[in-house]
């Protein structure tokens, strides 16, 4: 198996876009074609998840390829619910891996605003089990609001550690231009004043407006290349060192327990064991928030603390941005936002600029490992990735 | 790059299937299992282009690898229009040729039945460019009648060749039990006689109803393995041998020259290069006939016949399962149905049936390389596969 580089990144402002879609994917494309310096690509594919249902595009792939001037290259998409962005770096680094490409360009993006809110949570729960979960009107709120009433149960976290996931988060984005909301919000105004409940109601009790990442439009890509270009582009060498990936069962309620993600837990070992690293290795992860609970589960079920005392680690400030394990320094789902086909690929861009050294405010101290977490489903298809600062 | 082999295959009919479209994928998965006599698989890759739209189901993957029961692996869908099955072909071989996996299934499946053949028609078009195609009210057939007329004056075949094609394919379907149409059609029915122009009126002049492939579902998949895991299967062995995929501009009118169709040569030239083989060593193809002109156009573009020259050798009986290089023996698209997101997987089924010695009445006679077109948009983006029969 051939190592595999990251030879460029580009990301969009997350936010409401009114452009279409192919230039969504587009655009980030081509900032991270000029960021590695490279034109030759062999590969693309396209990261997305509604453009079929919501932007009333198929094939878009053929879309952005032939916009980036990129053909006769191949283009494909792929769909995988919220890991569609990782799924594709997943393909993207087969083809690299393999020998049969040497520059696979991966661009995820989504634009979802196209549609109203109550659509596009329509939209994402057809993610859902359709005979046992969608046709009962199962949405992914409700989803993860079962999910944390028992986590508290059994765990003793209070909805004062979700806030403290939303206050981290969407102050780490704060620091992140390309961030959807650059709000500051403080325990005191979502939690403790008088406002709080009319600022912050229940979406689905326990959890609340700002627990949930807000819709968002946007793309992120990647640029994938063999051992041999790296060598060619001057910029900090990034290996994707790590793939891991695994499913779960599709309905939630089939789980013998549904307090674990085992797929977050599988996927975190085969990736790390792939790199040959451990989780008390990593120096700054991207874990998937789209609600202020996953953050937290996902801490304990990648191994970077115990079962049940992620809400201890987070406490103490651990996952701050000068915490001993930093999460989510780019504001994670929560702030940065949560365009579905760009997120996975949007976390290694971010874990990528740490890597680096290139992110500004909100710079981790000196990494050398980044890890990230692309959670689809209710947990039901997760793909983890471990990335690695060589040499230069 | 290790060898890349199909341990099994399976399929559904093609027709109007009434059960959910994660059965569809699943039942010929199951069926490629027990062909195989594997059951633990790494990795599979769902082809499909229309769930989220026509079956308002997205993440289809996540339902495919939990209904057959093959959690934890890995799963993902890739829809690329008409060409998502042997993108995802592409997609599972470098997977296991790169080391990553051992075993990957393919599983392509559509179910476009559930709507009507209006929406079906509409939903096809959304695969044009959005822009500059389909809000004018472009459709697939009306790109395909554009681009036969132009055909017809440049190179001289007639409406008779057409039907000629359609013949051929439909009462090549007559021998296969999963094809879509068991309807035996002549020239005289839907051409020659007083009645044909009531049976096979014109859709978009000059194509007719019986140039056109059925709107159909249907599944079909195919498991790829390494080359270890080949040595413990007791099948006939197959190696996928070349892969090549190319991308032509999205806007169909911005082509230099409207009749060449430059991804499938391209697309056909790199799988063959890949398989050190050349177009006149293949015994046996599948070209992706959605409408009669381009199986004709196909078998010039990747080399069978030299351009402008492929209505010839089909008069002559040449491309006729006796012939000297037989194409479309399952009935292609026209005859056996075009499940979108299945085609391509199904066309490499039915090339390794045949590589096997396993098709029954529509044998050909011992072929050892076989090779599959997958031409998705209006030849935008194109796979091609190249099939061998090793040793035993």
């Amino acid at each position: 198996m051939r190592d595999v580089y990251v030879g460029g990144i580009g990301i969009t402002t997350f936010t409401r876009l009114e452009y279409p879609l192919s230039e969504i994917a587009a655009y980030p494309a081509m900032m991270a074609l000029k960021d590695a310096g490279i034109r030759d690509v062999d590969h693309l594919y396209v990261a997305n998840m509604g453009s079929a249902r919501v932007n009333h595009q198929t094939a878009l792939a053929s879309a952005v390829v032939d916009s980036l001037s990129l053909t006769p290259a191949g283009a494909a998409v792929i769909e995988n619910g919220p890991a569609s962005g990782a799924s594709a770096l997943k393909a993207g680094f087969a083809a690299v891996a393999s020998g049969l490409h040497d520059v696979v360009l991966v661009s995820g993006a989504e634009r979802m605003r196209e549609v109203n809110n109550l659509e596009a949570t329509d939209f994402v729960a057809t993610l859902t089990h359709p005979l046992a979960e969608y046709i009962y009107g199962v949405t992914l709120p409700s989803h993860a609001a079962m999910f944390t009433r028992l986590y508290m149960e059994k765990y003793g976290l209070t909805e004062r550690h979700l806030a403290m996931v939303a206050v981290k988060n969407q102050n780490n984005a704060m620091l992140n231009e390309f961030a959807h909301l650059h709000q500051p919000i403080t325990i005191e105004g979502i939690l403790d004043s008088p406002e709080a409940m009319t600022n912050n109601p229940y979406v689905a009790e326990p959890l609340r407006f700002f627990d949930a990442c807000p819709v968002s439009d946007g793309g992120a890509a990647v640029i994938l290349v063999s051992d041999d270009v790296a060598k060619t582009i001057d910029r900090p060498l990034i290996r994707l060192a790590g793939v891991g990936q695994a499913t779960d069962t599709h309905a939630v309620h089939e789980r013998e327990e549904p307090t674990d993600l085992l797929a977050v837990r599988r996927a975190a070992a085969q990736s790390f064991e792939m790199a040959g690293l451990r989780p008390e290795d990593v120096d700054v992860a991207e874990l998937h928030d789209a609600f202020t609970i996953l953050e937290i589960v996902e801490s304990e079920e990648v191994g970077f603390f115990p079962k049940g005392e992620g809400h201890v680690a987070l406490e103490k400030g651990e996952t701050a941005i000068d915490g001993s394990l930093p999460i989510n320094p780019s504001g994670g789902l929560k702030g940065k936002g949560h365009p579905v086909g760009a997120t996975g690929v949007a976390q290694a861009h971010e874990i990528v600029t740490q890597l680096r050294g290139e992110a500004g405010d909100r710079q981790v101290d000196g990494p050398q490992v980044g890890f990230t977490c692309n959670f689809g489903g209710f947990g039901n298809n997760v793909v983890c990735l471990t990335f690695v600062r060589e040499g230069r």
